[in-house]
């Protein structure tokens, strides 16, 4: 494989050298960053994830701050879910859409102040959107993306850590909440938040110079659990259920297609891009739905980089997105983007080229038996 | 170096294999692709492409198209430059900018019809900021990223490839002018365009399955000419002054700084995108300007991942942005972007952190005898 050119369009993250350090192996470019995917034993790092804790650089989930006296009002805007709840201090998970109801990016969103939120977003570029609508509709705010950089701690014992970290303060925060703090002088917001279904924290690192300083404080701080380094992991986060914007979803998949329909507000006000297709959409029903795809055949296979087709009697029935080997079913699996005449337990084959994989549609999320 | 990881959201080009069996051993993320930037010895590969005739991957260069009823008036929205005069088979350079002037991408527009363009882009996602303006105006055109995929023949002798391959009526093509054409079956347009300064074509591919099969017909026509493969070379592309966005230019660069004030049109209509703002700014005049940068020190260094300070007696003047090697000037070169108090022939000195290193301005493109 070749090497990655340095670039100053690729933004280095600042936990860089530290992921070097510790043996990182696989990248994945992810909004101008390289965001880091393996350190050579997969296994090990998924059941470090899913028995023990896990610390990853996730700087490049980045935010998109917006600040100023309309910051609120392009804020729900951009999301088709009812922002009037949210309080200072937390977050929500959001589809955003474009005029058509489908998805272009699906943030955390955080209410930092009643004029502040940050987006803290997949991989594609919200800034630009965000900025477009602001433009467009004269808004007085202004969109940035802060010296922010996340670095989540992950899995069961991720409570202990950061409480050995912070304090017992952090075992009461809620989900997709969080807290300004400061460690070693080091400005950073923990949020009860994660890219995994393990529980954890992420660390808002709000100074890039003190990147290795945190990461060094959260690696000694884990020593007693045997914390090492991890990443989104791509099998515990398909066996749960968790998207991968640009991956799973684009912006030709709708929220009702993918189980994101409880995060929709089909109340909010009507100048929210796409809410009007979404009420359409609601009203007739998804075509697509999307289930759990199990390939027999028990060899691990590399990733993919494009979807399958999925075949029921030999005609095309849906997409298979990404796949990956399950460290829990033993098998491959995948997500499967199916006519919602596909249902659960269907056996159908995946087309890779000229072969064809036997394989059959379960629940997300997958669970043991269905291998 | 890690690997990259394989992933749905990372597209493969059609030239990939072929890349890979000629030893590509650098890549860059771009449009989410991976952009060839080495073969493993880049003077030679530097010489090729000044001296002889280079083939490149540009398949990264995206095609974002629209089409329909109103597409002319979005491209037209889109551009800061008068398309008026733009004719079907036209292509033309143009800095798209946002609201407040400031260029968020730099593409080649080709109109290929009265009711069809193509946005050939640079590293940002102009098809999500287009379906933005589109949505919030209500225009009927559909944005689309079509199959299409850019191999450019680049160097002087470049002509004679193509013209083995196409005919002599390529010597004609005027400068980002193109033409449809087909060998063995495979559809494409062929395009006076590319991203150097030492002429040639793109090939844009209209056929992903077919790019194999493009690459050995180049390959094979070029043979007496020595072709080998190349990429839009740093080196070359620094020392002819052409811009690399998100590397020299970013949505805080407005085009009067960088030399593309000549591509504004101040008239076109105030439903432009920005063009309120550039009235503005060209009024007052530019703050900062664009000039070269020789630094001292005859050591190759390798690129950077984001911009160094400019200092002048002790106090900075302006950022220098991508940074490289020149084989022509045998010192590095970048870009330097600094107050229009400084011109050509000062002396300045560039900051690495605690280092500074010596270093003069000069007029861009570069010349051998400013070393």
């Amino acid at each position: 494989m070749p090497e990655v050119f340095p670039h100053t369009n690729l933004r280095r993250s600042p936990y860089y050298e530290a992921t070097i350090a510790d043996g990182v192996t696989l990248v994945h470019p992810y909004n101008r960053m390289l965001l880091p995917l393996g350190y050579g034993d997969p296994e090990a790092e998924y059941r470090r994830l899913v028995e023990g804790v896990s610390m990853w650089d996730v700087a490049a989930e980045r935010q998109v701050q917006l600040k100023g006296p309309d910051a609120a009002q392009l804020a729900q805007i951009l999301c088709t879910r009812d922002l009037t709840s949210c309080v200072a201090g937390q977050g929500k998970y959001v589809a955003v859409c474009n005029h058509a109801g489908t998805i272009i990016n699906d943030p955390i969103v955080l209410k930092i102040d009643d004029d502040c939120f940050w987006f803290s977003i997949a991989d594609s570029d919200l800034r630009l959107w965000a900025n477009c609508v602001a433009g467009e509709r004269g808004l007085n705010v202004e969109i940035s993306e802060p010296d922010v950089s996340p670095l989540a701690v992950q899995g069961p014992l991720a409570d202990d850590v950061v409480a050995a970290i912070f304090g017992d303060w952090v075992r009461n925060l809620r989900h997709f909440w969080f807290r300004d703090a400061e460690i070693d002088g080091i400005p950073l917001r923990v949020a009860r938040s994660g890219w995994s279904k393990q529980g954890g924290f992420e660390l808002y690192l709000m100074d890039g110079s003190r990147g290795l300083d945190l990461w060094n404080i959260v690696k000694e701080a884990g020593k007693p659990w045997e914390i090492a380094a991890g990443y989104p992991n791509p099998s515990e986060r398909i066996e749960s259920g968790l998207l991968s914007w640009g991956g799973d979803v684009d912006e030709h998949t709708n929220p009702f297609e993918v189980r994101l329909g409880r995060f929709v507000d089909l109340d909010v006000p009507d100048d929210v891009i796409g809410i009007e297709a979404l009420r359409t959409l609601a009203t007739g029903g998804p075509r697509r739905h999307q289930l759990g795809v199990v390939l027999r055949g028990d060899e691990p296979r590399p990733g993919h980089n494009r979807w399958y087709d999925i075949e029921k009697n030999g005609i095309k029935v849906g997409d298979m997105t990404n796949g990956v080997w399950s460290f829990k079913l033993r098998r491959n699996i995948g997500f499967g983007l199916v006519s919602v005449e596909c249902q659960t337990g269907d056996d159908v084959q995946v087309r890779k080229g000229d072969e064809l994989i036997d394989a059959r549609l379960t629940a997300i999320p997958f669970r043991e038996e269905d291998r």
